[in-house]
């Protein structure tokens, strides 16, 4: 309950500092029976590793990921899932002087009225390492969801800047160090990433992801709605400041004639709903949207104050993503997943009995 | 746990459907002491009570709360707050034919294939009908907030459909039926609705809300922050799709050394972020901006099956809002209050200790 | 979270007090499909209900629960289920006296330091009134565990004070004012009550209860493990100050050799576990023994103080049970289906797949 | 959620098994600014450390316990402490052969039942190992409530076996392998565990716990009582089977007149309600007292049946501690700082405003 646990049946506790000896998580809940290994959750840690091209940080990890528990010959056992991720490329000194002066844009000012004390280095609880763990905790959601129900995720840079990026092919995403679906546009995104490092500024982003092969019927109707925890787990991950799903804020416009997705015997011919409604998935593609805002570390000079409150400009001159959407874009997938596995559990707890005569809905024949 | 308890210290558990003989909703774990009595609440509840203008829904419910335990000669006593508000205005028969019918856009195919049973009456739990009461728990929770910090909520319609509405006056707000803060764009927001409701179609909004006099320090650093649990109430609240916070989706273009809010010894100059970093407030205004989709009950035909996956029309002829999105105003309000009082209540428990020399930064000097 | 809801998934939300209008609670995570009615839960609530014999309080309430919510032709649709019961023999004059006075064994002093502020009318949130929701949610449990899986639950009085009553019979208990399982000793029960009323004392209790037809593997190993979770509610539940599990306390003085449930291909041999090992529910019979303190108010004069400090003498000529732990038995016996109905849930959320080639030991041929 | 996180504010969440890698807790919760090394942890630790004589169990573990987050510069930061302990005496062959075989008196069956896989090695996640990770956090709560209230804790052998333990002194809590605060009936105990251990069976143990200089008002008061919660956390840990408070059982012989404890301007008369009166502390001394059931991993034969449902007789000839309630201590002290530590920031929370013009009551003058 008290702000590092995510989930309420799948429930992944996180911990670790960007530069104490450690980061990891506990996931506690996982079905058992599930084989697991560290190779299944290596995958998509190395997918939001820092260090894999020159548009993201230069901070050297392998994220090798180590289980502790939870794993017995090979296959979940139901208990706790301890995951450890070891810092090995700390570089405190980077950050010696930024301890008595707030950063523009960061979370120093409101954790010190919070705490009092805080750890500044490499931003301490706030630095975006800590979406390492929940990536890893992801990489098991996914995993028996695909198992299970043959759910998959995918995620996708949409707009990096003043970019647009047209949805090209998915099979692209994995090519190109920006997550674009379009590797025609990936020269000029290299372009530009490498005019903002020359001027020391950055740039924010869009970023999609969906889930497909949905099951019907997950989320509860009315607070913990699965557009709700959605919208919990993405606007929550750092940097975020905006989050649709399906229509987004393109529904401000629409009329109802237009928005409501109809149905026909083959399948709805829409998603605007972005596969829920009513705060419970339809089995249609879940879409989600979020805007993530430029790194705040940047190189450029920026007024600030010091904790005696007197005025200070700080430069920042570590190692930073000029664009943390980039590293954002398999966050957002494991965050997904966590949201619909939680509610996979949940739906079976209270609904294991529910039986229909009829079939689901044949899948959306309208796209995002 | 179970989907229909909001938060963690101030737990608002809700109950009840739009046809049923009452709703209404539980407050545990208010602070005792407060003076609080119907008279407090009930305000906050007419300005979300149907039937007020012709641009809202016709049903006619007085929606007149009842303390039913809780409060001891005027005084919170620390126990739960039960709050009851009676239905009235059912008219069940409007609803008869929709019973094997799955409405688009509305969440009666999802409710089918989650619980395989429901209630079709106005919508049942899936009415908005059950934002009163969460409305009547915001208005403790602003009580409380005001008299213990100063803080202070305000909503307004920021665009209703293609109308943009520019900010004039908070003071305008009050005196029209679309919570606009903006006297002269009235006229043009009735001829639209008008139109809209002779068409039988509907519109989608934006809404915006803010939160003044904010302590700094609430919310947690990782999962809980208060940034996340603000997007869980807001896309949780019925028809949202979007959710943006400060800046929003303006952040995609936003360059670092634009966006990040400076910091000088008279105050941030500038609020991008919406009052919160790193997931916690700063003790900047809170400000929050949402999408509401266009009401999915209309009465133009729209294609759709039923139980037995047969094509149909379904026509909506009951009473409907044609936008949503103007009630949605003073439940948004509600919503930012019970997270920011959640969050005190929970920042007071962790953080009472901590201790300043240093006074906060003063109010910011940019606006939203 | 705040203290005045039970369960992970079946969750049960209490509200009111003594003397106010009406008390109730909201059950959130009932599964949808189930038959349900006022009639299915009234039962249990007779049982428990005061003024049923002159060995109890005489304080007249009807009782009569209604369904608020929940329920749609006859059967639960899987959202909160709110049940209310009015208050309608309140008597507050007779309290009047004790609200500047901490009466011995009461909540009274301790709610004084804690809150500030109390309601003393009949107790307020401390009357034992208030188990009357608890008792309506254990039947709504009761009811699912045993069409889904045939469990039952059954409570007893096994020790009366000084007289311990053998357990004989378990037909017999419905037709005693005692809940006593042996017609035999009840004229010696009776006696011993007339003398205690008489005498303006009041005496403890011993009550038994088991859950019959068990499925096994219900529990979490190390923290929610189903007998912490039993323990929780039982010292919970008003009066109590202590509980055992199958051998109880009297394992202190057992061998292992003695103590440990040895295996057969038939069936477990002896059940000193009470129906659980580590903390997971074995399929053998759950047991579980509470002790109830003798009412706290009596008619005898006690020394107390008063809220300026001032020592002062407490009569409490109210109407009140001589011995609570008689109207305890049906409230132990609601707890328990709580726990049970929860964890049934919990399990199938994450282990509905798990499957045996094996079929589970055959039932205890022990006893407890 | 999931069954291995304690707590509510102050929250635990355990993982490991006996034959892992290492075991440990994230405590998420614990307020800034606490003074906190390894050696604040280490003592506890080593009290409950296997190996310290030849009472308890040869396993040789070091238990050194690591901090792996949440404390910078010596002090707490607020943000989760990770505390990793590694294992390194496993010796997995001593429990090779029974893999297949349910050891009666332990969780084997129970687990496969739940799970259908589990990690026999040393019992896995039911093994009393894990209690080591508990003891370390008990350690931290007990330093923040020394420091923040004057609380304190206690724990000693009241019985072991058939043998009472008078209480004498409780500076002789610590000068003897049993925590017995009585020097004199060393000698008995020792002859009785080496009888025991040659014999090749064990013997149960009852536990007394105090809180000392507790706040008043700890606790809420329906179902998340302080009583009701340490009766939870007293029940979960291993191999308890009975717990106390107060009078515990001895309440059922008294009467009303005997057991509410009268209060007088120089404090309360007694203390039989333990410290807890309505689920709220009153300020006496919190007192608890515990069941421990005989260790069921004995050399003498028992029979059970393997996973195939066959007959099979089984000798347990690992190391194992012939009487699991002597290191069962200074567990059961830290259970009680958690919960008590849980239930003071929740009063803060919620009643950090709450002022008395009356000092609180003079501790009791009454012992347990």
């Amino acid at each position: 309950m008290s702000g590092s646990t995510l989930g309420t049946l799948f429930c992944v506790t996180n911990f670790g500092e960007s530069h104490g000896p450690a980061i990891g998580c506990v996931i506690d809940g996982c079905p058992p029976g599930l084989a697991l290994s560290e190779a299944d959750i290596q995958h998509d840690l190395d997918r939001r590793r820092p260090g894999t091209s020159r548009h993201v940080t230069q901070r050297r990890e392998a994220d090798a990921v180590q289980i502790l528990s939870g794993v017995f010959e090979g296959l979940t056992t139901g208990t706790p899932i301890a995951l450890l991720i070891a810092n090995t490329d700390q570089r405190s000194g980077d950050y010696a002087d930024l301890l008595d002066t707030f950063r523009p844009g960061h979370a120093d000012y409101a954790y010190w009225r919070k705490y009092g004390h805080r750890d500044p280095r490499g931003g301490g609880r706030a630095s975006a390492r800590l979406t390492a763990p929940t990536v890893a905790a992801g990489a098991v959601a996914k995993k028996w969801l695909r198992e299970q129900y043959g759910t998959t995720f995918a995620g996708w840079m949409a707009q990096l800047g003043p970019i647009a990026i047209p949805f090209v092919d998915e099979a692209q995403i994995a090519h190109n160090p920006f997550f674009a679906p379009n590797a025609g546009v990936v020269p000029e995104l290299e372009a530009h990433m490498d005019a903002l490092r020359r001027a020391g500024d950055s740039c924010g982003a869009r970023v999609n992801v969906v889930a497909r092969g949905m099951p019907a019927g997950l989320g509860e109707p009315l607070y913990d709605r699965i557009d709700a925890d959605i919208a919990y787990v993405m606007m929550g991950l750092n940097a975020v400041k905006g989050v649709e799903i399906g229509a987004g804020f393109r529904c401000v416009t629409q009329k109802g004639s237009e928005h409501g997705d109809e149905l026909t015997p083959q399948g709805f011919r829409s998603n605007h709903a972005g596969g829920m409604l009513g705060g419970v998935s339809t089995g249609q593609d879940l879409v989600v949207s979020i805007a993530v805002k430029p790194t705040s570390s940047i190189r450029l000079p920026r007024a600030s104050i010091d904790r005696a409150g007197n005025p200070t400009v700080v430069q920042t001159l570590g190692r930073h993503d000029p664009c943390v959407g980039i590293r954002a874009v398999p966050i957002a997938e494991a965050l997904l997943a966590i949201v619909v596995m939680d509610h996979a559990l949940r739906q079976r707890a209270q609904c294991a009995d529910v039986r229909h005569a009829v079939p689901p809905i044949p899948g959306s024949v309208g796209g995002a």
